[in-house]
């Protein structure tokens, strides 16, 4: 036995030391009940690892990303085990993690029922109590395949060899290099209780998984294609604390409530009709209203920084994507060409900005015009798998707020930072508050345009990002080809980030399109080209502000504003008046004249999330007067009936966060 | 020679007389120099005719639309014998009639230049001048083949026997039953100068021919379809009076300088970009802000009215117009499938209605709610030939102001009555004041519904129409299958008739959808509904103002309502002040602080329409005034600051037609 020097790498914490040879990373890290996997020179090891001189391993902590990974990696095992035993007869897909959880598919004779899902949990207690070994074993392609030989699924992959991914974009576990397989082991006596080809790493025993949770099942094609076999997929989470598993499940049933869809419907703001398709919703005349108010603030605020509205039609000639270089990069995303006039292929557009140039083009341009700031509600078609599709936040046709700015290269950085300002300014205005920004940056395979521009522009992008004192999170290599970008990443009120807005440089469609504007010389000039949106989609915006406010919009964004609420039939036509009034100063109002009790109509204006109840009795009318009753319960009497219209109309002006 | 007893008919008046065997129309009517054509058992006939025992013989006036066709058709003839006197080798295609004229297709080597077409009209005029007979002449299939063996298309011709239609829609020459030639003989030998495979009648002879003028040449598919030989045609008009050709030229010539694509191109307001398509326009800022306060005050005067706005999407499943109906009885005016998702046809939608009808039905509803008037902008795609594609009148992508009210059949009548009365009301408010209305009423052959709802429908829409005191024309049989309807034609600043707002019931598509209310008694109601668009199309209507003020819009229309024009340099500075002030009051100014002398800065803002040109010198500076010129070249001098504020504010919140 001879001695093994390694580096030991905590965090910024580096320890020396030597060790005999066989020793596993476990022992490096024994008794750090946290640390559940090693990284050695760039890649995840299991515990057992056995260290190798000169080796600098690393500690994964099993709240770091790749921990939680491996926690609900191994989970998923866990699971598979689990309904192997339960269903003898199932065959294992792929298992892998995902976004705060794990799913593992399944092909099995019919799906699983909500009782099949608690006996399978109760079965991965189970097997977490036992504390079975997860144990790493290399295997040739034939061994495997005489191995699997029962699993087609797996044997598919054994061809493949981690070229697969499934529909979710997660990685199929076989890797590229060695092919592995981890046995799960008995604790005590070392007998082989389930096995799977993968490529690992896993924690070293099930009883390493603190908490977990089966969340529900779906049907999924295998390798997500419509093609294959529809295999039936359970998704489950796991954590490393009970409380961490707590907080995840309440943070769920917080977003179910506030998911749009359910709220759309139950506010009756918008459907997605399945005869229409599904991203394709249409909004209902209280979404109508929500989306109209928010759209002509937008443009009101748009005309008072000097944007220049216009308007372009949703289909072309191909050709125009051709100029753009769209169906050379894009083509993917667009829906396929409908062909006229013998032989002409039309597009619905994915993006406006080719349209914008056209019109920047349609006559000869002067510097005095510049910056020349064109915006369009324009709403773009864009192919999303139905897989992808998702209500109105991942869409097959929704509208952009879409402005495309040309200006000199000297106008580019003040263009830039007044931009930023403005976008942040406006989103404030809807109510989000805690936003970080992100810079995408150069990816130096693939770009056009000098260096020189782009080092300038990400330069400037950087000073105009900086000078917002938010938090800047570096993107490298993660810019377009055709410019740097600024993008701001916002926080919802249950602390869910979005992306909205961007802005964005383009160095490509200017050459492309051949723009020109002449100098004070005379001399022929290219612009600058910045393409920004602030909302990114209106139906997006809609419905993150759906979801922020739960459904209870500040009162210049409700759909109804204040509804009146009689105590009795007597005060009916009392609010009428109120309402009238109201209505004049443009507020909207509604009278609950229903023959519902008072009772059922408070509640009934709570669910409808109203922002103002206005309440009439016999003493308000006998005072000219009405009493409020808001969303939280308080209640507030004896407003004078001027009073009370100069108070909602106050809030709605001032869109006060009420 | 026996008696021939017949009976002349000239408008209501009647006479009876008894002529000899032989006598021709022309003999009837001698001396009647405007009569130049009978019309006997509704068919038409030359002047030659020869009258049979017991006809009743109708006199045809020159002015007359059949008169006017047989000149321009006559007219037609001698312009083909002057081409083919002066070019021997053209051949001949069809020379209908068409509206204020005809034209003439031929087969010739080169198109006609503006020099051939100068010598085309010299020689017609010697054609006038000779007095040619025109004369009728019945021929068996082969001896026309015979006569004709020079001239291929006149012998496809023959084959078809009147079953082809140009490109225009006018019919060809050719009739059904007898097949005729008509020759053009000498006035004083009687030989044989021209002739033509043609289907009659024509007037007697060149001579009455009174003013005629040869308009434009253009290319033209044989028959309309692109797969046949190009050929070359030439317009011409003719009128019974020199007085109406002059009158006639004038109105195009005043028609040509409003054309909305000159102005169009002119003013800056829109393009029609070729990258993109015929049909399909983008909206430059200025236009953008035209047909935005257009739509801004529409919507205003719809939510008063008791509109709701909703949104849809422009593509949908094909299953929705399965659903409608469409695809069986409008797919040729649709745009072609795009396959989304391995196999589902997905069309951009050419209507709104059934979307607006997946609102209605996204819920149960309530008689309380009705009517329920749904309200949109939506943006149609629908096929046109490109060539009928003309500017934003005839499009292939147009925004439809499209509302569809539901309401129970008790509310229809009141319904109906306050949607025409809004509709010319809106008209109005955008400067229209000369309407008549149409009234489309059941073809016995193809209607869906029960007559008696047919009946009850169009006596409500009659008197609702009548009531409303304009002139009313029937259109009987003009309806559609699925419900009576009322147009709204208007006429412009020089006389053209545009067809505008149309109210349409439609007993169909609420059958098709199952669309249901609850009744007060809980039975489940079946919904009246009603198709309402006041514009028809946005883009058609920007284009018929447009036309209509000639490019001078109300001040409250124009995209520049006022232009400040400084005397000197010195005044630049007071009028951004100036401007500034105004733009508070929401007021669209600009400065002209370019280097022309002001001379031309007034000539520009002339050439742009703007309504108020604001001039400023020292005497204005000093007084703390402005002066006013405006379109007329008037002009209104020392106008206080404010009060020339308030008076562009006036004029624009007023709708003033200044």
């Amino acid at each position: 036995m001879s001695d093994v020097r390694v580096i030991i790498q905590r965090d910024s914490e580096r320890e020396e030391r030597v060790v005999t040879t066989g020793t596993t990373a476990a022992e490096l890290f024994a008794g750090e009940r946290t640390i559940v996997a090693a990284r050695v020179a760039g890649e995840l090891k299991d515990l057992a690892y056995e260290v190798k001189d000169g080796e600098t391993v690393e500690s994964v902590e099993i709240s770091s990303k790749d921990g939680l990974d491996i926690l609900r990696h191994s989970t998923a095992h866990v699971m598979a085990q689990a309904v192997q035993e339960l269903f003898p007869e199932a065959k294992l897909g792929i298992g892998p993690p995902v976004k705060d959880g794990f799913y593992y598919d399944f092909d099995v004779a019919r799906p699983f029922t909500p009782e099949d899902l608690k006996a399978v949990e109760k079965k991965m207690q189970e097997i977490q109590k036992r504390g079975q070994r997860f144990s790493r074993r290399v295997v040739t392609d034939e061994a495997a395949r005489e191995e699997l030989a029962d699993e087609p699924y797996k044997l598919e992959l054994i061809g493949i060899k981690g070229a697969a991914s499934s529909d979710d974009g997660a990685d199929v576990e076989v890797g590229g290099g060695e092919l592995t397989i981890y046995d799960n082991l008995d604790a005590k006596t070392g007998d082989l209780c389930w096995k799977d080809l993968c490529r690992g790493p896993h924690l070293p025993t099930t009883r390493n998984i603190p908490a977990f949770k089966l969340m529900r099942n779906a049907a999924a094609y295998w390798r997500g294609s419509e093609k294959n076999p529809m295999l039936q997929r359970i998704y489950g989470t796991a954590w490393p604390t009970k409380d961490e598993l707590k907080a995840h499940l309440e943070f769920l049933a917080e977003a179910e409530k506030r998911d749009h869809r359910k709220l759309g419907s139950e506010l009756d703001l918008f459907s997605i009709p399945e005869q229409i398709g599904s991203g394709l919703a249409v909004f209902h005349p209280k979404g109508g209203i929500v989306r109209r108010v928010m759209e002509d603030y937008s443009r009101r605020r748009h005309e008072e920084e000097g944007y220049e509205f216009v308007y372009t039609p949703h289909a072309t000639k191909g050709k125009l994507f051709e100029t753009s270089g769209h169906l050379d990069w894009y083509a993917d995303g667009m829906y396929p060409p409908m062909q006229l006039d013998e032989g002409v292929d039309y597009y619905l557009k994915p993006m406006n900005c080719p349209m914008h140039n056209l019109i920047f083009d349609a006559r000869g341009r002067s510097y005095r015009e510049l910056p020349l700031r064109l915006f369009e509600f324009g709403t773009v078609y864009r192919y999303e798998k139905s897989g992808v599709v998702h209500g109105l936040t991942r869409a097959r046709g929704f509208t952009q707020d879409d402005a495309h700015i040309y200006c000199t290269r000297e106008q580019m950085a003040e263009e830039l930072d007044k931009t930023l300002t403005f976008v942040l300014g406006l989103l404030r205005d809807y109510g989000l508050t805690d936003f970080y920004l992100e810079l995408s940056t150069k990816d130096p395979e693939k770009f056009v345009g000098s260096d020189e521009v782009w080092e300038e522009a990400t330069e400037t992008l950087r000073q105009v990002a900086e000078k917002q004192g938010l938090p800047l999170v570096p993107d490298p290599g993660g810019a377009a080809f055709y410019g740097p970008k600024i993008s701001v990443q916002t926080k919802d009120a249950i602390g869910r980030t979005w992306q909205m807005s961007t802005v964005q440089l383009d160095f490509n469609l200017p050459e492309r399109f051949d723009l020109e504007y002449t100098g004070p010389d005379g001399t022929k000039q290219r612009p600058v080209m910045i393409h920004r949106a602030l909302f990114g989609s209106i139906e997006r915006f809609f419905a993150v502000l759906l979801e922020h406010y739960a459904g209870a919009f500040p009162a210049w964004l409700a759909p109804v504003q204040a509804v009146g609420i009689p105590i009795g039939d007597a005060h009916i036509d009392y609010l009428h008046k109120f309402a009238a009034e109201a209505k004049k100063k443009g507020l909207r109002v509604e009278v609950d004249s229903s023959s519902d009790r008072m009772q059922k109509k408070i509640r009934n204006a709570q669910k409808q999330k109203v922002p103002f109840m206005v309440i009439a009795g016999d003493e308000d009318m006998a005072a000219g007067a009405v009493s409020f009753r808001y969303r939280d319960g308080s209640q507030e009497n004896g407003i004078p009936l001027d009073e009370a219209i100069a108070k909602i109309a106050k809030v709605v002006e001032e869109r006060v966060q009420n």
